[in-house]
């Protein structure tokens, strides 16, 4: 995996899942890939849903040894293939707990925690599903945004708090709600897990908008070369020189003019993505070990 | 009341207090004060607090008209002199929502909101009564700052969720629970109303060393005199060149280094007070209007 490490971007449940993944296929082991998926589970909770590709629940169980607590798939990863991701990476950093820690001592010391699982929780799954079985945007987008701030909530409700998101995050949040009011209907949706960065989901049409709207509000650090801050792989923009500098819909314009820049450097990457086919067997020559298992070069 | 308005400090609670007991008075109304605090309650929901000095609990009621939601005072100012607060202004910016607003989308739109009204407000105001009484600091210290995060965190369950504090107060709520673990006891409490400002309790004697870590941390804005910046009610410091450059105690001062200096302005100003008595009639000259009902000139 090629993600930034312990930044609140899944790079655990990816690492996780890719080992457990290599070792299926290394001793051939005859398992299901949601077997394999509870495997990958002891290791970092959430790398039993990056088995798959697609999109993947996560079965919560009601074992104690969690071994009935395991992935399914529900929908491959060409099912929706208008629907993207963007995400903002507003730091970095190192998180000051890590989330496996800091989800334990929310189910140990939140209130409300216990009421999220009971009520709340299997509502949103049943609805989730739905919502992608059917591909209904608008209310795939409200369930992602109202768990994501309902699980920032239960982080805060710990005791000592929690908080993930930081002042950046919580400008993506007004400004996502603010994008939506100005459409007329609920065109994109923030998500954050543990960490300051936003997910960003919208469709392909919309997703243009949205990544003139982020470039112009959080412009890059000048350090940060233009095709580095956003590597544009779907062709947004005609040249790197356009990033966080061009507004064609007018509605969008307003609103980036309304929100202003930000302090360059806020949002310092943006990461533009689709959903995935989950773990794949790379060929030999993407190795990153030499045939006496060294770590290869870097290319000059 | 003269403090500032819509930025989460309680203005509107103290002004229709004031308002309501000076009609009172003024029309020498038979109404006992919680019968009165029925009526404040109207203005804005926690002014029927703001009728009492001391403590005060608001009781919830059960009728759809309100008409048995009414203060009552638990116990007088004198009850616990050496209780005493921090007020860590942290924005004097008016708030992009009101908090009478903000609380009507969290009772419609947040699902945990119900459960904490059900099951945790009412075993913590027993709790709390109880705390008071006993004086107990630990014990109103440790309600104070679950209650304080879980109000927010219904607030970030709210759709739209409503973010209150900023990354500001957050260090402070980081602050507060390092300056506790340094003394090995619960010696501080934070809480924040629907606003960025922290409201911390201490009992006088950790006071001194908590207003010399956040003036030393939260350095004041050039352009603001130290006195009006922290005008040091109670003496901490012997003279007001000291104000955040002293850190007399050495486990407060390791700590104070290990956060490091805050941007300067982060907080704009420390308000250091005690509990209060309430409102009171002032004498004529304290009036803002001369005999003619114009406002008075301020003095040269």
């Amino acid at each position: 995996n090629n993600f930034p490490t312990a930044a609140g971007l899944a790079s655990s449940a990816s690492g996780y899942a890719a080992l457990v993944s290599a070792l299926g296929v290394l001793f051939d082991l005859p398992e299901s890939t949601s077997d394999l998926s509870r495997v990958a589970r002891v290791g970092s909770g959430s790398a039993c849903r990056s088995m798959f590709g697609g999109f993947v629940a996560w079965q919560a169980g009601v074992s104690n040894d969690g071994h009935d607590s395991f992935a399914v798939q529900v929908a491959g990863h060409n099912h929706w293939p208008e629907l993207q991701a963007l995400i903002l990476v507003a730091s970095d950093k190192k998180k000051a707990i890590s989330s496996t820690a800091g989800m334990q001592t929310t189910v140990e010391t939140s209130e409300l925690f216990a009421e999220r699982v009971r009520t709340v929780v299997p509502k949103r799954m049943d609805a989730m599903q739905r919502a992608i079985a059917e591909r209904d945007f608008a209310a795939f987008a409200e369930i992602t945004m109202r768990d994501s701030n309902q699980f920032h909530a239960v982080c805060l409700d710990t005791y000592p708090p929690i908080s993930y998101m930081n002042d950046t995050s919580r400008s993506i949040v007004g400004l996502v709600h603010a994008f939506n009011d100005a459409r007329g209907r609920i065109a994109a949706a923030y998500t954050y897990d543990a960490g300051p960065n936003a997910v960003i989901y919208a469709l392909k049409d919309d997703m243009r908008h949205l990544v003139e709207l982020f470039t112009y509000c959080f412009p890059r650090d000048e350090a940060m070369l233009p095709e580095a801050f956003y590597p544009d792989p779907f062709a947004i923009f005609d040249s790197a020189d356009q990033v966080g500098q061009r507004l064609t819909d007018p509605s969008t314009a307003r609103l980036a003019e309304a929100a202003g820049k930000f302090p360059s450097g806020s949002v310092c990457r943006i990461i533009h993505t689709e959903v995935g086919d989950g773990p794949r067997v790379l060929p030999a020559s993407d190795s990153l070990l030499d045939h006496a298992g060294m770590p290869k070069r870097a290319k000059a």
